[in-house]
């Protein structure tokens, strides 16, 4: 939750004035009611942080993740009206909006891929249209996922163990990792805590051995690559950001921890390559900035926006 | 948890003195002290219907989910075995055991398929070796089970509404079972309650997609007719049940919602056929009597065994 100053130029490096962090703000994982509160409370610290209040506010923008639908955005623009006055601009989006706004400094235009514990992809066309992929969390298939790459590395393990599947290095190098001395142990392992991130902390696991020649490591990575520029591509082909001969550049923003690994088995190097392919002139970003900045450029840019449209109207 | 009488002989029907029904024993899912209360008290409420006591008691038999490594075994032994007399004989096992004990009348010979909302495959040669696959839950990729079967129809919904796979009539079947609008309510949806057996609850409207011609639902059930054999074949290979020329016969007793399915798309009957062909010796049972009538036979059958060899040496 960055705070922007109210001025009419960008400096850069940008003059964030303050900075807060909070926890879970889901409604879907912790509900409604902590969520707002969640909210409520990191902005209130971000302004206090800043030596300043509310009423110095002229745009807020809440990216969050959660904002799946119209009914989710329409909520939380409620309660965010409720808070401030009429006069400031109000902006709610999905995380994934201020990810791409992050790598475009705050233009919504091209595609995001976010591949963290969990995945999606966004998009947004120059005239504001919109659509997304993925991003519906593990039970509705997000396998290119961080969560999803170790539970299919998990899944991998308990069937070498019972005869179901190949043998894998995927099984000591895992229970080595998480101390145990039994296949059998991770069912336990996983009941006593299913958080995802927990779960998808295990992909540097993946990697190694993937990169030491495991078969079915370099199996689930690759099926992973594949799954994340499908993403991509359902995003591009449904808002045309490719143009009609498929060449027209766009920005692509890639954010995510399953996308910065650089080591040898690179997983966001091998994404880009197979969207290049079909999409030459998709152009790969790696943001500067953080995400909560995106959030704070584009409430900047949409406010501009309308302040100039209305000083020219007058 | 039905209460036999310590007769030794077994008339037809079988004599269950008292029946009661508890809640959830799984320690991975309710935690030790939960499943431990849980336990106990329908033991207790079992003898007290039955008109009788702990000390009436000469044989007990737990057959709890959530046993899946020695450990496990050793510790519900340990309580049982404050609770009872040291004259009473225990036996403590994975619920599957209780599910094949149910379908052989309490012999411990064969295979045993459950595919409910979970799945597992457990298997014991004549001379006591064990074996099991799957069974780990679904993060762990149970992918036959109920919850695996209706996971994937959710997720070829998702991917047809994003771009992301082909159409597929399962998006309207499933919204309107559910009563939602959008494919972008189901992320909402799921999140809402994510028990297992809610999800797994949508299997009847996979089926009936898949009976009306629908390619995606039929290729989800043919990929869980796989899966489900798969199992069934790692423990039938990992215990040599099939002998060496893979025609010995042997018990496959088949359990669970999935399985019982009697319309046109039979999961069950194509898993049989399935298994068959491998195994010509595989001998399909459907169970008569309930899972908990195999944990009371297999505590019969045991006790007599200890009490026959007792009586042989004295």
């Amino acid at each position: 939750m960055p705070v922007m100053p109210s001025s009419d130029s960008l400096p850069d490096p940008l003059p964030v004035l303050a900075r807060a962090v909070a926890g879970c703000s889901n409604h879907n994982s912790v509900g409604e009611t902590a969520a707002r509160e969640t909210l409520e409370q990191v902005m209130a610290d971000a302004l206090s942080k800043s030596g300043s209040n509310r009423s110095a506010v002229r745009a807020v923008c809440l990216a969050v993740s959660g904002v799946n639908h119209p009914t989710d955005q329409k909520r939380i623009l409620a309660w965010l009206r409720e808070m401030f006055p009429s006069h400031v601009k109000l902006y709610v989006q999905n995380d994934a909006v201020a990810a791409l706004a992050s790598g475009t400094m705050g233009k919504l235009h091209g595609c995001v891929l976010i591949a963290g514990t969990g995945t999606i992809a966004y998009g947004f066309t120059e005239d504001g249209r919109e659509a997304r992929a993925a991003g519906a969390g593990p039970v509705l298939g997000d396998w290119g996922s961080g969560y999803g790459i170790a539970a299919q590395a998990l899944t991998a393990v308990v069937r070498a163990h019972d005869g179901r599947g190949p043998h894998t290095m995927l099984k000591s190098a895992i229970l080595q990792t998480l101390d145990l001395s039994s296949a059998d142990e991770l069912i336990g392992w996983t009941y006593a805590d299913p958080s995802w991130a927990r779960i998808a902390a295990l992909v540097p696991v993946v990697v190694s051995c993937a990169e030491a020649g495991d078969e079915v490591a370099n199996k689930i990575l690759k099926e992973a690559v594949q799954e994340l520029a499908l993403s991509v591509k359902a995003v591009v082909q449904r808002l045309g950001l490719c143009g009609e001969d498929g060449k027209n550049p766009f920005p692509l923003v890639m954010v995510g921890g399953v996308l910065e690994a650089n080591q040898r088995w690179d997983i966001g190097r091998e994404v880009m390559d197979f969207i290049s392919k079909e999409y030459p002139g998709a152009l790969a970003i790696r943001p500067k900035v953080e995400p909560a900045v995106g959030a704070a450029l584009l409430a900047w840019n949409e406010f501009m926006k309308e302040y100039l449209q209305e000083a020219y109207r007058r």
